[in-house]
């Protein structure tokens, strides 16, 4: 019994080894780019002759990242909190879904596009693009509310397009859905005078439906730019400021001190 | 009559924790998607026989709004102030309007539209909203002059290019309001280089023309954005700074006159 | 002799009561609104019956803009450094200008053109927008050296293109200058990839050329964006500091100097 | 011996008096642009008559660089250190591989091509762009990992574009590098509804795919922006804010020293 887990002990040693091994995270992030240049490799006419040499790295990319993870939770201090990191979780997932067994024939495109998925193990992989990522969805919340008005004011507009413009273009103007995506589309500036242009034989007056639709979205979008750059300034000025401020008030309070002392 | 105060009173009571009430809040939250949804699916094609359901929600809605504006109204302690609130002035305007008896044969397009403005509602409801739209008000008065320098571009250019490119191109340079309409396609970089090309094959030159205007535009727009994030910025600062600066000067203050004690 | 000087005297002294009259003020912005507008109706096609009354209002609008510039420069206090005001030079060649005799036959449209600068004048009249314009002025040295770099930039592009792609489509690329508004287009995205399509068929790699241009020239524009947001920034906070710590190294100075009177 | 070591050295003051002359400066860049025009002239329709003069100016330049990179290389101090400046080996390869012979018949595109590069010698050549591109290559490793993470988002969208969308157009979605390129003509709002159209007409949902990669992008490549001006603030404030603290703490180390010995 002792043998054993001295054993697995031994074992458990050397994974960790492994694991904290920066060849071994070299050769991670290289099985991760070789398997997305896989993905990008069948998205060309191959000749039959070289698809079998493909399944068959395919298959072991599959098999390494299985026992990497494998590795990684053998490695993980605590079991239990493996599953609590969004990364591990994340890669897990990745691994799991590819190793379901989809009839070749049928699904093709579906196991073709989940590998798809495996790139995105190259984020999770590297530490910099897993930063960079955090602080990104870090950022979402604070641009929530402008989203939700600017979304409004895509409805709104669509609305009435849909109401007045119908029956020049179905098209574009068929109903609210379809009037969001052109409204999206004239936001791009893609051939927007077209769809203008068009509406204006009917409606003289239209321009300004478009006009006023284009400078809403631009002043919203760009105060709320304006804002996200400020208040993450404020946010790193004030951490600074109050440090140079206790720093200050530190050796005020001892001169303070001091002279209390002397007074006394 | 006491009685009828105090009943009155039960009721004005009772109101006020309908009022306050977050589920409220919630309630009219939810009616006012409802009616926008409502707006959205009147753009489809609907089945007739939905329609009677529709028109039946679309009035209950509006029965709604109506007895919410009046609780609010009923639970305000200042009855005088209510309409110095703008958004109350709002929201009253959207109530007012859409229960003018409007007949459905001749107008029913106006009715609908106006019905589109219940929409709007979803920014007086939500407070995160409704602070975001004050802050975006306030800060428009800043932009104004760039504005007003932007549109004596405009009018200048389109003036020039209605006198000189006129006779190749009616519909694009016809008169000063329709060449601003064909510079803002310019400034939006949309097919511009037709309009551009256009004019080139009879004065070779023009190109000048658009290229200068694309130029002052960018020019006087980027530094626009560039002035309001530094006022903004600035002002913010300024606050932070200063209140340090007053913390600071408080304590030397302090100091200076135990010094001026210890003298004498 | 002391009677002419005492008359003269007093129209002076009404001249400049009348000049610095906030009513004469509007009314000078007034009739240059007015002047604009003109402009602006001359785009239309105008029943010959209202042709007369334009030209008379023209007419007044010249004789009271050339009575406005010699009131200022009569109320002028140092005649000399009349025209080391920038603004006042300006005024006074919009002025001079168009008072000069074009015969209306031959040259109608040059004196047309140039009427349109009076609508400049209107910079010259609201100080706000004369600050504006002076800023924007002040700010183009430091983007002096960029717009260099993004010519050198165009340039060579413009020299690789045209050797290169001038047999496949001579109207884009036949020499540097045609070559150079192209990649003005492309730089634009206004249809580029119509422009890269066609050359890709005969020079398949050509993609990397956009390509190229296009990173560089978006990575010099931002970098040159963020560059003046900092400058100015720095310029501002600077001071601001800078004040506050004069603030505070007086106060230190003081409580140093009250030490020192201690000690002796 | 002697007689020539004197010579030599004489020579080579006489050298650094030329390189250092303002003038000589003057007539380096006047010849640089020179060349540029030359480049540029090249690309129109030349009378053949012109053409051995253009040969001829050609050449010139060609010995006028070669003869002053030679003096730059004979005045400096110390000749092993003259290539660890980049600006020199940047020079020097340019006018060594213009030197090079290469068949005029044959190799003449390629020829013309080499000499392009001769006008970047303008960069090298004016400080304040040298500085500006200094600064520029400075900045790019910041962008590194951003350009990576939005590298990885075109590359998965390309693979599922490329799996679901090459039946329907061949030409946009072969393989996964046409279809990133595609996805970059998306990117820049290039005639991208057409795209979309396109493929929305087989799968009706699409719409969701070219919207969620623009959102994507968009909020990457604002919050890249936002980073990078907040970086180079932070760390420019960093430093003005240290000046002024340590400025602070000296006069405040001077005073509680002072009241030290006040004590004792």
């Amino acid at each position: 019994m002792i043998q054993i887990d001295y054993k697995l002990n031994t074992i458990k040693t050397a994974l960790v080894t492994l694991h904290n091994n920066k060849l071994f995270e070299f050769l991670v992030i290289g099985v991760i780019i070789l398997s997305s240049l896989l993905i990008g490799v069948k998205t060309y006419d191959i000749d039959p002759a070289y698809l079998t040499i493909l399944q068959v790295m395919d298959l072991s990319v599959t098999v390494f990242f299985l026992i990497e993870i494998l590795i990684r939770f053998a490695t993980a201090e605590n079991k239990k909190r493996f599953f609590h990191n969004g990364w591990n979780v994340f890669d897990t997932i990745i691994v799991v879904v590819s190793i379901i067994p989809i009839d070749q024939s049928e699904y093709a495109l579906l196991a073709r596009l989940i590998r798809i998925f495996r790139v995105l193990r190259l984020i999770s992989a590297i530490p910099e693009l897993r930063k960079l990522v955090s602080a990104l969805v870090k950022a979402l919340p604070s641009m929530g509310y402008v989203l939700l008005l600017m979304f409004i004011l895509f409805y709104m507009y669509a609305a009435v397009g849909s109401f007045i413009f119908e029956p020049i273009n179905k098209e574009l103007w068929g109903d609210i859905a379809i009037a969001m995506l052109t409204l999206f589309r004239v936001v791009t500036f893609e051939d927007w005078t077209d769809v203008m242009y068009e509406t204006m034989k009917i409606h003289p007056w239209s321009w300004a439906y478009y006009l006023s639709f284009i400078f809403f979205n631009a002043f919203v979008f760009l105060n709320m730019m304006i804002g996200i750059v400020i208040d993450k300034m404020q946010a790193e000025n004030n951490q600074e400021l109050s440090e140079q401020d206790i720093n200050l008030q530190d050796r005020l309070a001892r001169i303070e001190q001091k002279l209390d002392n002397l007074k006394s």
